[in-house]
This record gives structure tokens, C-alpha cells and sequence, in this order.
């Protein structure tokens, strides 16, 4: 079979080696040096003259969790499947950054932090959890796991999700009915959506405001979900106590941006969860070889969602 | 029954109220308004001079996990069984505060913290855990809690103890004879042991050199364990890569002290277990029954080996 890889300069030697150790029946070709009529492309954030100029056979494979990017490319090809990565190591990776985001909201770090740069010695009182509800919006693969990995803890556990979804530990809300009575209840919020017409903005003034006073939010999903001025003008409002902010609307967060310097804005550089490679490598070469054989895979992008 | 409670004067009226509501049936004074021959005194730091006033008739419960201070008094009868906390919600933020502070490291949050104050977007690799060892001294409650906290995010974990302890998911070792083995798998190492003569000034020179390069101390337990100048020479000569302190020699750590200003050092004013006074007053409740009932309970300090 024919694979065609597109990938960024700096990765793509790594993605071709461990693509030919794993599918050492594959011919590979990347982009841009040899175009044909590959079976599969695996693509990150192509150019839109990719799909001008390659008609994938069988199967789009997407490099990352979140396909917004590639089902907003206009020369995107209808129909052919697009298939996204299911965890591949993301989902670990996403359940480490929450329980440290969430720990030291609640044990609250943050504060420490502030007072060793200013030489502060002023121990805070125990806080019951009770007090302490956790909110993951999003009860995908990623989201699931952030929540199992909470589980220990002893947070009051909250998800929310398009539809209804059962999780063992967590009270579970569902749909624009049960939002606000979601929202109402997590002190700290951890965002888990995929980016889709439904999501994006979905975390402004209103929504934002239906939280407890002193709320978190913990954005790991995509920047678009939040509008920033209204981020900002709550917790200058000091209806928020705090944001944690992985993805931004845009990236790399520019110089200018008013998140950089903010006292109660935490940044990390889109990090919360990377592709590895051989994790990656391994799951697509399942499912090619199921489609090979004619059997069904998972991970079908369903473009009426848009995850 | 008579009980004596000391307590500092911000907490006393607290821990009073909840003994009053939980053993109803006690006769409750306070150190040092009131002095009889109580049967049980509950003291946290006690002055000398309350046990040259005062003679326990069946037990001393320190009103913390860790003995040292208690042990240390000269004027502590040697006849009285002295008993201290177990666990009392301990347990739980130990493993909290360790979780933190491992997730914190292995995702290199602190260098995060420092690029987003100089405006730096600069994403890190992925590492793989299988280079991440994390090694907990001493495998007490409190320990052992940390070590099942963290078994779940896949780190290898090993332990080390005075005797030899077997746990689940965890590589330990026992004794003066393993602890090289232990040291030198320890990418993180947390200490969580108590202060006794065996383990006073344990992490040194010569132990923290032990350590694989880059290795970063997480110190919740006693101050004394670590010998200062030893711990920030092996820093600033680039040996370790971090430490995260709660515990010191002197507590509130001095104002001149090089630990404030560390680059590599992150500082919480011993807070990673606060006593929870509803928890403790509930689990010596228990005790003092099943010792009023001529019952055993577990607890008791072993004055040999200090804790």
C-alpha cells in the first residue's frame, strides 16, 4: 500500500522512520517531495494545496486529537473518511496537567508561589472538599480519563457532555438544559471539548458568570471555546479567582496579549498533551491494517459534529 | 474521665468544642487555666513546664504525626504510653501536595512559570516516564499513601524503609545497606520519614550525591532530615535540578536564609498535612475507648526508634 506523511520539518524524519519499522509493507512518501495516489495520508495542519494535488484512496489520517484545523480546509475531500487519533498517550498526558492544575488550585500553590517571591511566610487554612466541586466539560477519551484520574481525590466530581453519558464517581450533566446547573456547581472547571460550531465561544460572559465566585477554569482544549475579553473582565471583576490556560485562540499567544502578564492567568505553550510518536504510529497502523482487511475502526471524524 | 488540652491559643477553642461534642462524657480542661491529674493530656508543642505540673494518668497524645518535638522535651514521663496521630486526614493531603509536586517536575511547570513571566512560548519535549524513577523515604502511613496516590500515573516507583515493607506497584528496598540502589533510581525523591536519630541529617553531601543528575528533592517531612548547605551546594553545582521544600531547620524559615531566593528551590511554609480537627479528635475518641475498655490501640510511639 502507499502511505503519504505531512508532517512539520523538525518531526518528520521521526514520524517516516517509525512508520517504516511498524508498516514495513508500506511504501512512504512525504510531502511535498513525492506526490502520487496514496492510499493513506497522514496529515498535521496540511496546506490546502495538499488536497489539490493528492486524492487519498482510503483514508485521511489526522496527527493530533483535535481535527478543527482540517474539516475548516476548504480543498478537504467529502468523501473520503477523515480519522482522528484516540488517545495515543494524550489522554495520560491530559489527566496529568488537570490533577496538577486542580491540586494546586485547591492547595492553592499559587498563592505560595506569589508569597516566596515576596518572602512570605503565611501558612493558609485546610479547605473541605466538599466545599470543592470539579467540573470536566467534554466526556470524550480525553475528558474520561481526566475525570478517572480525579476520581482518588475525593473532589465532588462533575462532567457534561453533548449527550448523556454515565461515569462511575461523577455526577454527570448533559445538553444546553443541564449547563447551567453544571456550571453552577464546579469550582473549578476543566475544559475537555473538541472545537465545533456548537463549542466555539461557548465560554463567555453568561456562561462564564453561571460559575461560583472564586471559580478556576482550565482551558486544555482549544482556544476558540473561550472569548477572552470576557475571561479578562471577570476576573477583573473579581467574579473568577483564576484561569489556567493551555490553548489560546491564537498561537503563539502574541506578545501584546493581555493573558501574558495577567496575575491570575497561569500559560503553558500548548503542551498539555503532545503526540508521541510510537504511541501514534502504533494506532494507525491498527486501524490501516483493519481496513486493509475490510473491518470497521473507530475514530471516524463525523463531520455533521465536527469531532 | 478527665482530659487536659493544649493547643495554641487560635485553635484551642476549636479542638474544645469538637472533644465536648464527640466524648461527651469527658471532663475537659485547658492548659493552663485548669490543672488536675487528668487521665489523658492532648498536647501539641507542649511548654516544660506542663509536665512538671502535670501527670498523666493513662496517656499523652501529640496532636500531630510527627513526635520529635514531644520526644525531645526533657521533662516527658518516661512511664506514660505517648500516642500519636495516624493518618487524620494526613495521609490524604500528603498524597496531594506528593502528586503535585511530581506531575509539577515531570511536567516542567516551574520552567513554564518562569517563561510565561518573561514572555517566552517555548513548548518542551515529551519525556518518557521510564527515565522518571520516583523513590518515597519512608514507608509509614503517610508514605504509603503517597507512593498508592502516584501509582496510577506510571511512574516507576520504588520505596525505601527501615525494614523491609512490600507494597503494591512499588520496587522497595530496606536499611543502610539498599540505599544507594534506591537513591540512584530516584529521579524524584520524596521524603517522607520521621525525624529521629537515624535519620537526622540522612540527606547529605554524600546521599544527595547519590542521586542521577538532575534530580530534584521533595522534602515533607521533617527539616532536619536535610542538611541545608549540602542540599543548595549539590544545586548551584549543578547536580540536582530542583527542590521542593515544606520543612525546615528552622521554621519560619529566617528571613536570610538562601533557600527564599533559590532559583531551584520552590518553598511552601510547612502546610503539605495540616491536622484536621474533626478527624483527630474522631480517631482519639476511638482510642481513648478502647483503652477505657482495657483494649490495645495502634499509635503507641516506640520511644527506641523515635516515632
Amino acid at each position: 500500500m502507499n502511505i503519504l506523511l505531512q508532517m512539520t520539518a523538525r518531526a518528520i524524519d521521526e514520524w517516516r522512520a517509525e512508520l517504516e519499522r511498524v508498516l514495513p509493507e508500506a511504501n512512504i512518501a512525504t510531502w511535498p517531495e513525492a506526490v502520487s495516489s496514496p492510499d493513506y495520508v497522514l496529515v498535521w495542519k496540511p496546506p490546502p494545496e495538499l488536497f489539490r494535488r493528492v486524492r487519498p484512496g482510503k483514508a485521511i489520517f489526522n496527527l493530533g486529537a483535535g481535527v478543527d484545523a482540517l474539516l475548516a480546509l476548504p480543498t478537504l475531500p467529502t468523501d473520503v473518511p477523515v480519522i482522528r487519533l484516540e488517545d495515543a498517550g494524550m489522554a495520560e498526558q491530559m489527566a496529568e496537567y488537570a490533577t496538577f492544575a486542580v491540586l494546586r488550585i485547591y492547595r492553592e500553590m499559587d498563592v505560595y508561589e506569589t508569597d516566596q517571591r515576596e518572602q512570605r511566610w503565611l501558612p493558609r487554612p485546610w479547605r473541605a472538599k466538599a466545599d470543592f466541586g470539579v467540573g470536566v466539560m467534554g466526556l470524550g477519551m480525553l475528558g474520561r480519563a481526566i475525570a478517572a484520574a480525579l476520581v482518588p481525590f475525593g473532589f465532588p466530581l462533575a462532567g457534561w457532555s453533548r449527550e448523556r453519558m454515565s461515569l462511575p464517581g461523577v455526577a454527570t450533566f448533559a445538553g444546553a438544559a443541564e449547563l447551567a446547573q453544571f456550571l453552577g456547581r464546579s469550582r473549578v472547571l476543566v475544559c475537555a471539548l473538541p472545537s465545533t460550531a456548537e463549542t466555539r465561544g461557548l465560554l463567555e460572559r453568561t456562561t462564564l458568570g453561571l460559575l461560583p465566585p472564586g471559580a478556576h477554569v482550565v482551558n486544555i482544549a482549544r482556544g476558540d471555546i473561550v472569548v477572552d475579553d470576557d475571561l479578562v473582565a471577570l476576573l477583573d471583576a473579581g467574579h473568577l479567582g483564576g484561569a489556567t490556560l493551555d490553548v489560546f485562540n491564537t498561537e503563539p499567544l502574541p506578545p501584546d496579549h493581555p493573558f501574558w502578564h495577567h496575575p491570575r492567568i497561569t500559560i503553558t505553550p500548548h503542551v498539555a498533551a503532545v503526540t508521541v510518536v510510537a504511541d501514534s504510529v502504533a494506532q494507525i497502523a491498527v486501524k490501516i491494517r483493519r481496513i486493509e482487511a475490510g473491518e470497521a475502526v473507530t475514530g471516524v471524524v463525523d463531520r455533521i459534529h465536527g469531532y
